[in-house]
């Protein structure tokens, strides 16, 4: 067996798609985000980040820093074990009690990462439930995928927020089975948010639990940034909501809130959750006092609603073909896989602005496009900074400068070995 | 449906089983290991911690918590994105190199935890393998089969460290086929270790690829603390070593390293690896401060063999039934699973020592057992203490004070919905 030949075939068949990912190598500079220094192997170059998820500069807030850099300091750098054996740390607890606040819920459990959180609670609430179906929306994360597959229970997809297609899907399941709902609130690549009112009177009228994930809308959405079921008073009437610590919270780390019952039986039968190094006591203080200060303050959510919004029109004004998009996150369509790696390419050599560009299969194919996130932190110096230089590059590349109407907001994720995006 | 009922009769039936966890809430002290603060929802008490994973004590060495203060203030919290997705930070990528040195690898790639690592790597390794046949040690820790499961590749389980058993599977399964051989070194309930030499030759001789799991030996063995293969000489006839960043290097994070065919195809096939934030630069600074440090001084991996032998004399001494173990693991048999709850609260409520009771299904059923964990820092005075409380602990429960011949150093694992240990 000629092993590392097959995995080097493997390689080869993405490098032949061009679908091969090269990760550039940044240092963020705290106290000048969304700057940051690129290596990129040769010299270091400033450059700005224009497609961080620390959608609102969090992971360098002197709250944030201040607490994880003290709690380090009194308490060490790991959690020395799994929250069974000796890893359940104060600061952890203190962090779970903060969670089902944020929610409105009984309770709430903390994982290594939002996507264990997804993994794990799903796989685990479907496998407990006899018989369960679980109905998914067509775009839903790979971490949802994962959890739904290693739930070993049916699945069905339902057509990306078709509420049509999911009604009739809880009325042929029929009322007396258990049926899981999953689904998210913001979909990162478009920018577009789910019908979740919509998706509850289904839930309560079939029987159905619900499961939202508000990945890319917590901290950043609602009065206290418990997400869009915050902002829509839906919160109570979601079974499961999970999220994470590591976007707009700007640390690390994933969680699921929901009733105590639920909380309990996960934290007693997910593998994920049981089997590994709990979240060290440094990094939960970090994210309880990121999501104290978000509770509080809405300066930071305000700042990225403005900018977003003039990111967009400055960008539209200038004839680039932005995305509709109902939030912060802004597309800018290419449309082509080698002419949006180009794009990502010439803006960070010539113009000092990264800004990842995303092919298939994280998105279908002629739907390939830079997907922009300004925060508080983008001002308006900036963004017309960064107008101009879209506007150099898409020039140079030939590329059209004017909003077509065949630009779809719509996306596939392979489910199989998704090789990109992420 | 009554979903809430569901939930809660699944958790009713584990503590039916007396299987139902209570975490115990700690603070850890640093400067102060292995002491802790225990928060017991009453008061505060400060307790001695005897089954920490942080093996070593780095979590609260100054070069660690240093680096990873430094690293928080100069970059944040976070790491901002996914590696693809502007979260690849300079920490990180000095990390893997750092790794791949440390076992003469070409290359490394670390992920969010151990667990995460297993999960991934095995599963994507094991489907880019055309029909591909896993071959797991019974033994093997839940996130090892979470990886077999997930791979959708057949497998076959040998008992444990059975080499006469595997060498019939491989032949069975034929020269032609691919074959992954999947095991431990140290196996951390028991505290035994694979016959890593054994499995190489058999792996030569049918071709097969081996996959190591050293998560309990990194850090520990080994002039470098490479691990166990480190210390035999076999680091280069083993394919994929895996290891974690929070037990002996104190921090957080998990790693394969290997060839650079193997680690380009997991890093671009793996969702668990793809689709996740990145871990922050303060933990991978810190993390690599351990490693580097634990590279260069062996003061750590001395004091921690000579306090683990002399904690196993002295318990022995005093007729306590310590199970036979050839590593700095202690496991003392209790062979109850309710006299080894209430010896674990009785140690902690009348003699301030922590140590968390092992019951099935992490153990089999009458080999339950406290796993004790000496480190360098549980000096002399810390192990008689120990081994007084023990004693009464061991007569107040009328446990019998002399090591049992039957005391059998095995365990199985429930392979489905594992719901204590970890
Ligand atoms: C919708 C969604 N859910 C979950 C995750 C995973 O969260 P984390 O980065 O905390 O693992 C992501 C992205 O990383 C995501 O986009
Ligand atoms: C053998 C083994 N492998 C992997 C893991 C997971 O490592 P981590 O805690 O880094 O997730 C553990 C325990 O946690 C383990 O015991």
């Amino acid at each position: 067996m000629k092993y590392n030949e097959i995995f080097e075939s493997a390689v080869d068949a993405l490098k032949d798609e061009k679908r091969y990912r090269v990760f550039a190598e940044l240092e963020r500079i705290a106290g000048r985000f969304p700057r940051a220094i690129w290596h990129n192997g040769v010299d270091q170059r400033e450059i700005t980040v224009w497609c961080s998820n620390d959608y609102l500069g969090m992971g360098q807030h002197g709250h944030v820093t201040d607490a994880m850099r003290n709690t380090v300091g009194r308490m060490g750098a790991g959690a020395g074990g799994t929250r069974n054996i000796s890893g359940t740390n104060h600061p952890l607890v203190a962090l779970e009690h903060e969670l089902a606040d944020l929610h409105h819920k009984e309770a709430a459990l903390v994982f290594t990462s939002g996507f264990v959180s997804n993994e794990a609670a799903i796989s685990t609430i479907a496998r407990l439930l006899p018989d369960c179906l679980i109905l998914s929306d067509q775009l839903n994360h790979a971490s949802m995928i994962e959890g739904v597959r290693r739930s070993g229970a049916q699945k069905k997809i339902f057509r990306h927020n078709d509420m049509d297609y999911l009604e009739a899907l809880l009325k042929e399941a029929g009322s007396e089975r258990a049926k899981l709902i999953v689904f998210e609130s913001v979909y990162s690549m478009d920018g577009d948010v789910g019908p979740i009112e919509r998706i509850c009177d289904l839930a309560d009228t079939y029987g159905a639990m619900t499961y939202i994930d508000e990945v890319h809308a917590v901290g950043m959405y609602g009065p206290r940034g418990g997400g869009i079921a915050e902002r829509e008073g839906l919160m109570d009437r979601i079974d499961v909501i999970e999220g994470t610590l590591a976007k707009a919270f700007g640390v690390l780390g994933g969680y699921i809130t929901s009733s105590e019952a639920v909380v309990d039986a996960v934290r007693s039968y997910a593998p994920g959750f049981i089997f590994t190094t709990a979240l060290p006591p440094g990094l939960c203080a970090a994210a309880t006092a990121s999501i104290r200060h978000l509770k509080a303050s809405s300066a930071e959510r305000e700042g990225q609603q403005r900018q977003a919004q003039r990111t967009k029109d400055v960008l539209k004004a200038a004839g680039l073909p932005v995305m509709p998009s109902e939030t912060h996150i802004v597309p800018v369509l290419v449309a082509d896989p080698e002419k949006c790696k180009r794009a990502s390419d010439l803006l960070l050599e010539k113009h000092d602005i990264y800004i990842q560009p995303i092919n298939y299969p994280t998105v279908p194919r002629g739907t390939e496009r830079l997907r922009i996130t300004p925060t508080p932190f983008h001002d308006d110096a900036l963004i017309e900074h960064l107008k101009d230089s879209l506007c150099a590059v898409w020039d140079e590349l030939g590329l059209v400068r004017e909003t077509p109407a065949s630009a779809q907001p719509t996306r596939r994720k392979m489910e199989i070995f998704p090789a990109a995006g992420g």
